[in-house]
């Protein structure tokens, strides 16, 4: 907590609050090259650069109130104090705030909650935004990601819509979501939700034991940052193939890494599997669609808008995301 | 072919068939510390040490004879000659025998075939006796058993009944299955069966392509040769907790290595992961049961006699087999 707080105090000045209320949103993020694992513990530096596509409308609002006392809910759930997200929520708001001044959180997820669905990062994301409101920092998009990576690690992606990208640079002032300057307007991404419970294994705990755990997280760590500059210039060059090759490779692999570490971490279930052979007969059939997986049985598919039709046949029940939908950025 | 040849003839003398008719029997073995890759590719020498438990009287029986024109038969199931296990049996058969002399091979399975039950092990390992007994060679079953190795790599270890070890030595004539010297009558091996079809990619291939295509093939190499020792020293000491979450883990980093080929190899299918979740289950209520799981869906559930009664609520369906129920050696 000390190097949080005073890391946060090198990046804004610790005002009041300025205002009453203020109120943000962030778009969830998937990452198509996986962060997992981390350089320093402390500030969620990771071991490998990471890229992802934020998913437009589809995130977490926040709303920030004082208070006459702390509370938090979310999707209109009162969330107790006892809770580990009560405790990560104002842990991370007392890096800001004096312990006199307290405050009401209301969140709302337009994405499923702990489904490897990445909640937690849009959460901080415009928790964050929300808090630099509320404080009248007017602190720029890549300082709010700084202090968003701190409530999460891949919260610091979700600053930005479209692709950003997070380099592993040890020094945690340069630890930023970095938006791509391509739109891919053809692109599309498919949530395939086989289960919105609550995780078996939360992802910060699960990467902390693969890291630990795992004979094999070093190579995959030394792959994963082929992957990212694969992925990174397929993106450039609009290559869809070796886009879709590369993330879902990269998605398997971390899976791979899970599963080698002790006790083995298997997120995948029946309906995990059935799908990925639905994806493989239809590439099987010259349809170009890939898929991601996260730290949940749910997987996301990665497609271009033709091939859409196609798709939903196999599966009719897929919510479909357009991820340039919205060409504005996320603080407007 | 060449090499193969060179070596198997400093292994035994290539004399004529000595007899008309021979027939042997060798059970299959399930690897508790896997094979998985290959230091040379033309004499099957393994890139780690593995560690198996052969199945007693579950393998496969050869009837050899001297016929006008090769042929093979398996389950009574005629296999003509454009097939890869017709190929592979008369290369094999090539390597002792003039070509003027042909064959009629008939194998019978006790276990189903090519379901990542080891039959092809099996299979080379019998026929290697049989043409022992067909050539009057009177080899050691040292001998015999590095040139069942030329077969298939895991028939070296169908040689024996009971624990058997096979060690990465470089040089091919210490390349052998080693019986261990260890009884253990309360071990049982359950067998689950959930598709007895033909694998999707033969384990000999598979294991090639995540030999060249895995960036995590080498980290998983040097934890294999860990885990043996592990596997070793808690058969030895017959501590079956040690030998069962090793062996279990051992089959996951397996799973997990493959899964890290590009592409990625997944041989798990639905019906595999409810069945982890069962035996997991069954551990929480403190029933000591672990799985270990080859190139296919099915499982192998390791556990002691004490605990039959309680797992077969869970898996009414399983074979149960005791390893140690023969105890005569495999020749005889």
């Amino acid at each position: 907590m000390i190097y949080k707080k005073s890391y946060a105090a090198q990046l804004i000045s610790l005002n009041p609050p300025a205002r009453e209320f203020a109120e943000a949103f962030a778009p969830s993020n998937i990452a198509l090259c996986k962060y997992w694992g981390k350089k320093n513990l402390d500030l969620n530096i990771p071991a490998t650069p990471s890229l992802s596509i934020s998913l437009a409308d589809r995130g977490t609002k926040v709303q920030l109130s004082i208070a006459p006392r702390n509370s938090l809910s979310i999707n209109s759930k009162n969330i107790t104090e006892e809770s580990p997200a009560f405790k990560r929520t104002f842990d991370f708001l007392e890096l800001f705030m004096a312990k006199n001044i307290k405050l009401a959180v209301q969140s709302e997820n337009s994405i499923p909650t702990a489904a490897g669905l990445a909640s937690s990062a849009s959460f901080f994301a415009a928790l964050t935004i929300a808090i630099d409101k509320l404080c009248n920092w007017q602190a720029s998009l890549q300082t709010l990601s700084c202090l968003a990576r701190l409530g999460s690690g891949s919260a610091c992606r979700s600053l930005h819509h479209g692709f950003v990208k997070w380099l592993d640079y040890d020094d945690p002032f340069k630890s930023y979501g970095i938006p791509m300057n391509v739109r891919w307007e053809e692109l599309r991404i498919g949530l395939l939700i086989f289960d919105d419970k609550e995780k078996s294994m939360p992802s910060r705990q699960a990467m902390l034991h693969t890291q630990n755990t795992s004979p094999l997280y070093q190579a995959w760590c030394n792959n994963s940052r082929t992957d990212f500059e694969v992925v990174h210039a397929a993106i450039k060059k609009k290559n869809f193939q070796t886009l879709g090759e590369t993330a879902e490779y990269n998605a398997l692999s971390l899976h791979a890494v899970m599963l080698s570490a002790r006790p083995s971490i298997i997120y995948s279930q029946p309906e995990t599997l059935k799908a990925i052979s639905k994806i493989h007969a239809l590439r099987q059939n010259s349809i170009l669609v890939y898929f991601t997986q996260d730290a949940g049985p749910n997987l996301k598919l990665i497609f271009l808008e033709n091939d859409l039709e196609c798709i939903l046949e196999d599966f009719p029940r897929m919510e479909v995301i357009n991820p340039f939908s919205r060409v504005d950025n996320v603080e407007s």
